[in-house]
């Protein structure tokens, strides 16, 4: 028996929750979480600003699959953090924001930063709580997390008054649950099943379309064994991208627009069919293609298009019931619709090619583009911010990391609110920047605890660069990367 | 090539998405989609508070396992049916609000009826939207269905301006989607399977608590086929109840509390571990009870207690994994188990039977009971409200109806927000009353449709009532509701 | 020093703020309020259907122009209470609705009836709080009874948790709150009111609009004596009806459209520019009317049209500035206008008096408004509920109530959100009821507490009543009231 | 007769409501109304991250006592202007933030950066509005403008779909109101003001408070006036600071905490009683004082502690009232409490100055502060961030800014959401910048403007600072601003 503070509770359930990191900036209503923190051994990263924690947070879960972790004081904390909390949101990625408050026990009386946080925060995630007592801290926090998790995944907030955090009980009468989080791995149907294969066996001109879902389902490996067993071609986006080799023969990128509007039969594999997808719709798809669908969320399951089949369940259990059921034969029968892509695919290749070949000063965005990906191994973290430019350098950036566990941070980007880990904290607009290790949240954050990095910018303010300029600037950002650690050690940061 | 108005549309998408009924208190708002219910032969059935038009569309919704339709005009009309979509929202029904809106062309105004309706909807709905171009009717419609259909189920709310009511399109710029729903039925993956059959097989006193789920996956087949080959004892709460007839060897219904507090193995069947199953922890639970738990939300899996194994897919197809997978003899190594189960299910029913044999005066609520019990057929549908006096009729009243379709209506009342249909218009606290056909939502809306009905009360106002009473009136009330036709023909009713 | 509960705690704020009566549908998780409502010799009204109480509240502050009180249990009796608190909300009354809640304890594990009720009730409340420790109960009340009475009034929302209900404090760690009402009655500055005076004074053709501000700011005589002094038609609307008596020379009722169409000068007061007033825009206004307006609410100033002035404050001090400030011989200016308003209501009182006239069947609504009209006293209190038959009603019976201290509750019909306090609760649609005396929130609550009390219908289920059956019915009512008395002695209701 | 698009009326409104600049950073969804801007002559200011922009729209705000203006796009824009939005909440400003939309033609389908964005802001905004219709939009900024502008100012929301800023109307039909704000100076009734009277002549120790509603109220010389009539010393706090210069003979500031602790008389003027001046409570209040408030929200009145009088209404108003009414001869009968306060303030000076002499490296706070303050002259604008550094600085620097309409923008860091406008885009947590001129939002911002500028950080970075190098510091920021011009000709911004 043992009496524990709030904050110590925190700790103690986000460490047993695997939790190994936490993104904050440090302010007094958040102090007894911290000094959980350095009894639990949980690393407490100290950033510039919260949107920087929030964005490091989500990083975090997108690399892990697992719970990543912001926190913040109430008030500013709170706000600074929404845009990272969106983000993730529509990305679909489990972030837990834990906000600090006023002290219960002055609630309602105008007490420092007290905020109105929990209604705000509703609309951005999945589920939103105010803890009422300290020793409901472990059941809050676990209530939240299993939100997190389950299902289509998403970001939640606890906030925590500071009286509470600072409050200690007894450790036997704020247990902290087990067994809380469950993430079936559903499976087809027989009927599911069936129709799905039959879709397949009679397509003659199959695209599959794989989004984030079967990075999130770690369905790589079952989704190239579908691929092989189906001749079918595969197009990747969102966190989707990278799960098959840029090497794979059925891996395509350049041809999509085409392949989707004179397909037959589309697989649309965890992605949802929204404005990056056309909707579904003509022109971007053919009117009459038969479209099925498999998402971890069912309400996506004719959204936008009607669906010959929807099925919701985990992408790899299912591809590996498909790749099962199908007949041997398939890819003889597509073979004249993969020759053709591929031919279109080094057409479009080579127009690339030739615009990123241009000396013009200030310098093209798809020169710019190339040079990027002349400095970036497999290792690299690419983070890129702005539309235009993401897109640019997404034809020439590969992404390859089968078994990497690197995050596809890059495609924070497109989404549909896109805000990357890095942006909004650095002092330039940055268009694209290298990082290394992973989840760097910003410049002045790296550079606060000592880790070496570097940024490729193509701003407004950096018009003139050159190609020499960008190459240079992306090599050094890559070496000065190399020297560096990551993660920090856990200490205790200081207050401001 | 025709015009519609908005209205029109309205009813052709509810009337394509099967919806055959609509429930409403009649006025100008939406008017429109009264006439265009009269042209696609949708039936409009008024009644005289749009709190009982909620409850009607929600009884609908669970006896149709479909959408379930409430249809009200702005303000007062969208407010008094909030406890009905609130009740709708406890209980996983799909209904459908719609609500009329002051013209999108007077907005912020002050136009009659002007209310701030989707924010007041959203906290007890799945979804709540306001449609902003007639054209769009459709969309944001079926968009609502989808979302009440999908996963775990629950109320919708959908508001449309009456300027867009009354507006006309072409049709074929409001194209009314089709292939929108998709209700995937789950199946457990090879892992979770393995797992659950081991602990079955490993089980000595195992327990089935079967919910609501199983009604809405429409498992009560496999759950008998299920019962018979672990030999398991099953309960049932909630929409559950009536799954397993009263006559199979293993339903039990008085025990409940002893089974759960002796049993080593518990599977959690469709219902939440809330405070009708005492959180499923001790003392309801056994403190070393292993728990497993199948449900269509995620979220419910680990809430609340340690799972061994969640599971979230259709209850039917899991079980019939489960028959395929379990091996013979189980029932003989539980069979000890049942025997003292069965003793205590006879006890203690010997002891409420001596509670309704009372002739006291007034009458007691055991004695009461088993008069309605008395007069219930098959064919009944009972209709209860006031926690206390509901928990005592469930207990005599048997709810057996295989096959029948018809709809635990009572369990309503245990759902923690707890209005039945019926209750808040009729003039005095009802108890309990006897309706038939099923979806009668109110006395005077059935009178005023000529449906002969009837109700036996047990409130205070009617303290007096004696066993002769409670007979003669649930008798009365039966057989007058032989004599009636439900549904009423599809017409115009008359605006005030 | 003494040991209160939280029960007690709210009992006693309510009493020290002036509660006399609250009105309640009993239930479980607010007995420990009823409790100290004994103790603190504040009188419980018992209800049949929540929504009565909210309304029975509502029209309670109107009556005592202070907090009105419904106690309602969480889940289904919160829900209830909502088109009630809509009502207040648009009707600017400060009711205060105090919700029952689950344990703070079991927070979140999904208690009986827990239910998300502040983010429920924000949008149609001024503020809605959820209590978290019993201590704050004084603190919180008194929050919202000062928010609900400042500015413009409105309605809040305070939930309690039961455990904090049952909890008790010593009273020295929960005192209640003084001196933490303050209803300033604002002047208007110098240059404000010259500008009034030079418009009133230039006026050819004035006309005064007189609403609900008026009676809330009892500026009745003031609004007399301004109106003899400036020789201004006055016409009223929602609360105001009957500030001017039907006997006062400047009291107009029949010609309101007329009049404002060709009126130069428009002085509103205290009601808002919405549908009811044609926003004040042509036709209804004339295009170049001068406008000024005076609102508790300074955002109702300008809404929808432009004004000469508008000012926020009290009106009953500013017409009392007013008076002083305006010279003599402005009646003698305006009377040739004065004059042709007289005719003209003089033959819209005739056509009036023709159509009521007809013996037809089914009752014709003008002949049955006549016949309400000569069952009233001044001492009735006349609710009604369905716009067209108010409307219609309004043109027979007279409301005229200075100093007697009633409410117009009729004019709640009139409101955005039209409900009275007596309408949901009745078995038909009620048309219009004479109640007495004042706060009878529905028949079966009269009944219920043995109140004689009657209502006359004209519904279609009672259509074809004839002139004498509704003259039989209101008298009826009128003579049973009389026998009543009111309020009911304070007694505990029972519990079901 | 003209056709104009969305976006220009967007513009035109603007401009009609006195607007000049915008505050912005620039993109697609809100390109109509740039080239509005263009058109009406509304100066657009590009910023590097929303939140600059939010922080900017509400200093030009406080600094023109009118409506301020940010510009974002939908989703990612508008999540990073809410801290700008919150804290103008918290600080009373009236801050109008345009987000733009996705267009309402796709609502629902996920269209690029569609967020759910009313909802969002609706917790920290008086108001928030979806535009529905193009012709609507000069009423709905008009209506936001004036919730801005009304009573108690604070922020509100609008957002515009992008497909309804590009569609054209006629001016026509969408007119832009006029006369649709108005800001009635109310005054004091004749009761109030006598008991205000009697509490200033019976006071022995008096003692004005004077905070932002000062400002607000522009009563700066109408303070001074009561304050020597009533002989009163007077703190100020929050946008107060600077009302009475550093050299009136009333003005205190270091002894504060000493003059409430012990006054019998305090008059709040225009500040709430929250944790800036402890509650209004003991330890910080005397127990027994009596206390009276004039604020211009009514719900202030009564708030945390019983007040002898609470008055609604315009500052400048009332203290002109008052110094009418008060006798000759009050400053007499007080000097003794002022003597005793003199010689209290010249001790903590001394205290503060010994403090700020010390050459300890790293450089302390306090001296650091003198070496800011040395830098300061009567027009620079100080610009803080960080709250305990903030509140040693401001004991050095000097706020004197009468007629000089300057903004104590320093005051926002003492807000309850203490964010300044340059803090969160400079690469390095800024403890305090001096900038000039006004508003320059951010050091980025400033450069991509070509406007000079430069901050004197005292951060854990820079931690070595000595004296020398703060002094430097300040004294090149000061001079590089003055060779700056502000505001930016207006141009467009180009996109990126």
């Amino acid at each position: 028996m043992a009496e524990l503070t709030g904050g110590h509770l925190v700790a103690r359930t986000l460490r047993q929750a695997g939790v190994r990191h936490v993104f904050t900036l440090c302010g007094g209503h958040i102090l007894p979480i911290y000094d959980g923190c350095l009894s639990e051994n949980v690393a407490v990263v100290d950033v510039r600003h919260e949107q920087a924690a929030a964005h490091a947070g989500d990083a975090y879960a997108r690399l892990t699959r697992g719970i990543g972790v912001a926190l913040v004081v109430p008030g500013p904390g709170v706000t600074d953090a929404v845009t990272g909390v969106a983000n993730a949101y529509a990305a679909r990625s489990p972030l837990l924001l834990i906000g600090g408050a006023a002290p219960l026990g002055l609630r309602g009386l105008g007490a420092l930063q007290e905020t109105e946080q929990v209604a705000l925060l509703r609309p951005i995630t999945k589920g939103a709580w105010s803890v009422a007592e300290t020793r409901q801290i472990p059941e809050v926090l676990t209530t939240a997390i299993r939100t997190a998790l389950s299902g289509r995944p998403g970001p939640v907030f606890v906030e925590i008054p500071v009286d509470l955090l600072l409050a200690a009980v007894e450790d036997r009468l704020a247990p902290i649950p087990t067994g809380y989080v469950h993430r079936p791995r559903g499976a087809a149907d027989p009927d599911g099943l069936a129709l799905l294969e039959t879709l397949l066996v009679d397509a003659e001109r199959p695209v599959v379309m794989a989004g984030g879902g079967v990075y999130w389902d770690d369905a790589a490996k079952s989704l190239a064994l579908f691929a092989e067993r189906a001749g079918a071609p595969v197009f990747m986006n969102g966190a989707g991208r990278g799960v098959l080799g840029t090497d794979h023969p059925n891996a395509f990128f350049h041809t999509r627009g085409w392949a989707l509007g004179h397909a037959d039969v589309v697989l649309v594999l965890g992605t949802p069919l929204d404005f990056r997808l056309g909707y579904g719709r003509p022109p971007t798809f053919a009117e009459d293609a038969r479209v099925a669908m498999i998402d971890v969320d069912p309400v996506e399951l004719g959204r936008n298009r009607p669906l010959e089949l929807g099925i919701s369940g985990d992408i790899d259990i299912i591809l590996r019931q498909l790749v099962d059921a199908l007949p041997k034969g398939l890819p003889d029968r597509v073979a004249p619709w993969l020759a053709e892509l591929r031919r279109r695919e080094g057409e479009a290749r080579g127009k690339l090619d030739e615009l990123a070949a241009t000396d013009a000063r200030p310098i093209s965005h798809y020169r710019w583009a190339r040079e990027i990906a002349g400095a970036v191994t497999r290792d690299t973290i690419v983070v890129g911010d702005g539309g235009d430019v993401v897109n640019c350098v997404a034809k020439f950036v590969p992404v390859d990391r089968r078994g990497s566990g690197s995050i596809p941070a890059r495609s924070a980007a497109s989404a549909s609110v896109r805000r990357s880990p890095s942006r909004r904290s650095c002092s330039a607009r940055t268009s694209a920047c290298c990082w290394c290790p992973a989840t760097a949240p910003s410049g002045s954050t790296a550079w606060s605890w000592r880790r070496p990095c570097g940024s490729g910018c193509r701003s407004r303010a950096s018009s003139a660069t050159t190609a020499a300029g960008a190459r240079s600037a992306a090599h050094k950002c890559r070496s000065s990367a190399r020297r560096g650690r990551w993660p920090p050690r856990c200490r205790r940061p200081a207050t401001t």
